[in-house]
C-alpha cells in the first residue's frame, strides 16, 4: 500500500482508503452481491491475509458492517453501510470511462442498462439543484469553507496557470 | 504497484492503469492546471522516478499527450487527452463522495458550485437518454457483448445472491 497523502483535499482522503486496487475490487464485488469471506476471496483472487486486512479497514472506515449469521458459532457476513452504498457512483464512473476508452462500443464486458426505456447508459454527469446535468464548463472547483493554505495556494496557482494558457492559446 | 487484474471487467481494467494512489494525484493536478514535470513533483510530493514513470504510462495510454514546448532544445508539457478529460467524472464523483462521507457539510476543502445558479452541486448521477437523473434502482447492471466466462458467472451468481437476500428478507 502507498504511504498516505496527508493533504487537505477529498479525493487524496478518498484515496487513503483506496489505498490499493484491491479494496475498489471489493467493493464492487459487494455491489454484484458477494458478502461473505470465501465470496470476496474467489471473485477477486486476493490472497487471504490482504482481504482479511482490507476488509478489517473497510470496516473501521464504516464501508462495510461486520455482522454475525452464525446460528451456531460465529459466521461473519459484510454488508454495505449507506456511506459504502455511496460509492456506486464512483464505480459506475470507473465503469463507464472503461467501457467508452478501454473497451469501445459493442465490445464492453458489463453495461449499464435504463430499465424503464431498456437502453443502454451512455453517460454520468453532475446535477444542478433544479435536477439538470451540468457540462463541466458550467461548474467551478472552488476552495471549501475548510480547505488549508496548500490547498488555496494550488488553487490559486491553478487559477493563474489556466489564464497563461488562455492568454498563449489567444496569442 | 499491485499485480495487474487479468479480469475482464472495465472497472479491472481501469484499475491496472491507476496502478496506486499516485496516479489518480497527477491526473487530479492535471485538472488543476499543472502540466509540467515540476508542477506534478511539487504539488503531490511524488519521488523523481515515480513520477517519471507514472508519467510514461498515462503518454502510453493515451491520457496524457507529451509535447515539446522547448524554444531552444527539448522541454516537456504533458497535456490531458479527450480521454484523459473524461476522467473528470470519476474524480468529481470522489471528491463528492468524499465530501459527503469525509468530511461533513460545512468543513469541505474543495467544493464544486453552479456557476449560473451560484448553488454548490451535491450530485452526480446516470443519465437516461431523455437526459433525465436516473436513480440506483432505475438502472440494471448486465453482461456486456464482449463477456468473458468469468463474467458471465459472477454476474449470474451475483443474482443468485440477490435473490436469496430478498427471499431472506421476506422470511
Amino acid at each position: 500500500m502507498t504511504q498516505d497523502h496527508t493533504q487537505s483535499c477529498p479525493i487524496a482522503r478518498v484515496l487513503n482508503i483506496f489505498g490499493d486496487n484491491w479494496t475498489w475490487l471489493i467493493i464492487r464485488e459487494a455491489f454484484y452481491g458477494a458478502s461473505r469471506f470465501k465470496d470476496f476471496e474467489r471473485n477477486t483472487g486476493i490472497a487471504k491475509n490482504l482481504l482479511s486486512s482490507r476488509l478489517n479497514l473497510l470496516v473501521d472506515r464504516g464501508i462495510f458492517e461486520k455482522v454475525n449469521i452464525g446460528e451456531r458459532g460465529t459466521r461473519f457476513s459484510y454488508k454495505l453501510t449507506p456511506k459504502g452504498k455511496a460509492l456506486r457512483t464512483t464505480l459506475y464512473a470507473m465503469l463507464q470511462w472503461g467501457n467508452e476508452h478501454l473497451y469501445g462500443e459493442g465490445e464492453e464486458a458489463v453495461v449499464l442498462r435504463d430499465k424503464k426505456t431498456g437502453k443502454l447508459v451512455r453517460k454520468m454527469s453532475l446535477i444542478s439543484e433544479e435536477g439538470q446535468p451540468l457540462e463541466a464548463h458550467e461548474v467551478q472547483v472552488e476552495i471549501g469553507p475548510c480547505a488549508e493554505p496548500e490547498v488555496i495556494q494550488k488553487l490559486e496557482r491553478a487559477h493563474i496557470a489556466i489564464e497563461e494558457k488562455k492568454r498563449a492559446a489567444q496569442s
